[in-house]
């Protein structure tokens, strides 16, 4: 079979789809496989009452659920429901945004690739690449792949603070921007690393995509004000500058499919089109589900009173489970926990790679995230990409001691202790 | 704004953009816009009811809402969605498939784009760009803006056949293919034609798509075995040459944003790969209103009994209104209506463009669909492409009838009767 050279690129064996592939199939299988590899988020019980609350009240309601089911919305979502964002926004923020600096999109996955793919890439005859770049990694696995051309990554290898004998924190090491940088982009917090991203770095991330006339894209996936997995306040700024990402998934609504992009008009506009070329429209699931909770005030306080608190209190846990349970002879590091639902291990000297760790922890039936495949665009030799793992702390309580218990006994024999 | 050669392409103004924007203009307008330029379903209270039914059975069985919204199924869908629709399509059309010869994606317009880019377009570095070829146009708008790269289409020019004075049917001329051709595809039923390409020369384009180790692409939107929108009997065959797409949407669930490809494996397998690249996994909500309605026989009666003489009578009636409020002498013509949702007309030596028939429509508040749109490869000048419009028949019966009036009565105008 001849495939064109996106199709090669775009349909190989990717990071991100073994990942995916590993929890679906053990999602399928059931049983005893603890499952700290994949981004689901929790169940959270009195979260998933709202849900099935408002799948009953769009059944009460006449025509709702023909509407929601039967008609195609526009290209970039309901105009009811950007409308609805827009003045959520406005009072959440401060900000003066309104419905056109606003687009819907099948996740926030496929947002990315769209304004990545917008922006960056190949430009004009000559060929030349104009790139995205990460001012800080580990960064999410899934941009990895998301180019459509090749060579459209670069970023800047971070500093690490240390804070304690087990905890350190990445900061952006600002350096030198390459002038074929097209955007920055960044995920705050970030997943992998549970790092929130400092309002300073932010500030000066903003000012340097200013003075070089791109766009500052920040992935709000698990960011404020929704689904709001942040464990100490911060700043949301925007401004033409900047492109806002967020998403649905992890306020427990991955199966909706429902990213929001937040940027000035023009972006907005051509996201309209590329998204009726790629999906027609966005799915109406999560728009309709959603929009009556953002003008209630509903939507802010599940997120404040029910999911920060859960994932805050499982950080914490999982942590606390780590300190119990991790040998304090080993040189293992932990970033520190300030949002997403990760704990992200660095094994100072691992004496295999991340890769191996990962296979053995496969074969006793715990699942994580090699760290390699978090250094989109950071292509130098670097010892500690292939020293962390990431571990999502999703999953029931003992799943998690049992898994974290294992990975403590694997890594004590690996370190021949 | 700098942007990227795809960038500029795929998020330049779009007929297929044009369409979804007015169609979402005036539906949150309302009022007397009569709308016959979308592919928007129709309304069928029978179809709906078995929807709402689907959502309450979901919302009383317990856990199933909440697997439904708060977990990502596999890049390729769900394990048992995909099983279900393996054995209904073998019950139905007695191929031999399972369920690694299926991927959902997120709509079949997603599906085209990323089967159309992993075959067709630039291959190694010399740069020449395989091209996906229409058999037979006139063929979907939606496909014209799918390549990633420039020039990726091509298409033969269709014989017309006259069946009447005022009907006429649209055949394949089967002409030379270029070698440079990496796929075949066709919708069938055609949109906008309603057309329905034959079961001999479906075998023909299979036969060639051997001969020329390709494949041959066959969109089902609108076919069998749903929705069923086909007015008397085909076959639809499958082997390794051929890919077939379907959709739920014309069932009346677009809003789910659900498609379905049936290929070969290795096909699969890696559309798998790029679906999790472009958007991690497809929505659920589609797969969980039809599964059990698979393999419980109740899809097929559903649209057997209600979806299809629904269309059928509103297809027969639309022809009826045309052959009392169309003046005789004009020289129109309407393709037979063989399935799909639209009627196709064709105004020999129409005085004005179609572009500027669509806009006096427009004016007098009816939507329809410039034809010139639904020539993507076909670049001959040609003066049929600019004679043609598309009219949907899937509102209520007095809209119709008001539309089509206004329709006759410009005509007759533009004609100067």
């Amino acid at each position: 079979m001849i495939l064109s050279n996106f199709g090669e690129k775009f349909s190989a064996h990717s990071g991100i789809y073994e990942v995916m592939e590993d929890l679906g199939r053990a999602l399928a299988k059931g049983g005893d496989v603890v499952m700290m590899g994949g981004g689901n988020p929790a169940h959270i019980p009195a979260v998933e009452a709202v849900w099935r609350r408002r799948l009953q009240e769009l059944l009460d309601e006449p025509g709702a659920i023909e509407r929601m089911l039967g008609d195609y919305d526009t290209p970039r979502g309901r105009l009811v429901f950007l409308e609805a964002l827009a003045r959520f926004f406005n009072a959440v923020f401060g900000w003066g945004i309104d419905a056109d600096n606003i687009a819907i999109t099948v996740g926030s996955q496929t947002a990315n690739f769209l304004l990545f793919n917008l922006l960056a890439g190949q430009t004009g005859t000559a060929g030349a690449t104009r790139k995205i770049h990460f001012p800080l990694v580990p960064e999410y696995i899934g941009y990895a792949d998301q180019g459509i051309g090749e060579g459209m990554f670069s970023a800047w290898k971070p500093d690490i603070e240390h804070l304690g004998a087990h905890r350190f924190k990445y900061r952006i090491r600002f350096d030198r921007l390459d002038p074929g940088v097209a955007l920055l982009c960044l995920s705050r917090p970030t997943n992998p690393s549970a790092n929130l991203v400092t309002d300073a770095e932010i500030f000066q991330l903003s000012e340097l995509a200013a003075a070089n006339g791109i766009h500052l894209l920040v992935d709000n996936a698990y960011g404020h004000p929704f689904p709001d997995i942040v464990f100490h306040p911060v700043e949301t700024i925007w401004n033409e500058q900047i492109i806002h990402t967020f998403s649905l998934s992890k306020l427990g609504l991955p199966g909706t499919r429902t990213g929001i992009v937040v940027a000035e008009k023009e972006i907005i506009r051509r996201l309209g089109v590329m998204n009726g070329g790629l999906v027609l429209a966005p799915g109406s699931l999560g728009q309709a589900i959603l929009e009556p909770l953002l003008s209630s005030g509903e939507l802010l306080g599940l997120c404040h009173d029910r999911v920060q608190p859960f994932y805050r209190e499982r950080s914490r846990h999982a942590l606390a489970l780590v300190d119990e349970l991790f040998d304090d002879r080993i040189d293992y590091h932990v970033h520190v926990s300030e949002g997403a639902l990760f704990l992200w291990f660095w094994f100072r000297d691992l004496p295999i790679s991340d890769r191996a760790l990962y296979e053995r922890l496969k074969a006793k039936n715990v699942l994580v995230v090699p760290g390699n495949y978090f250094f989109p665009g950071f292509n130098e030799p670097w010892r500690h990409k292939q020293e962390c793992i990431r571990v999502s702390y999703c999953g029931e309580e003992k799943a998690l001691r049992r898994g974290l218990a294992i990975l403590a006994e694997e890594i004590k024999q690996i370190y021949s202790l």
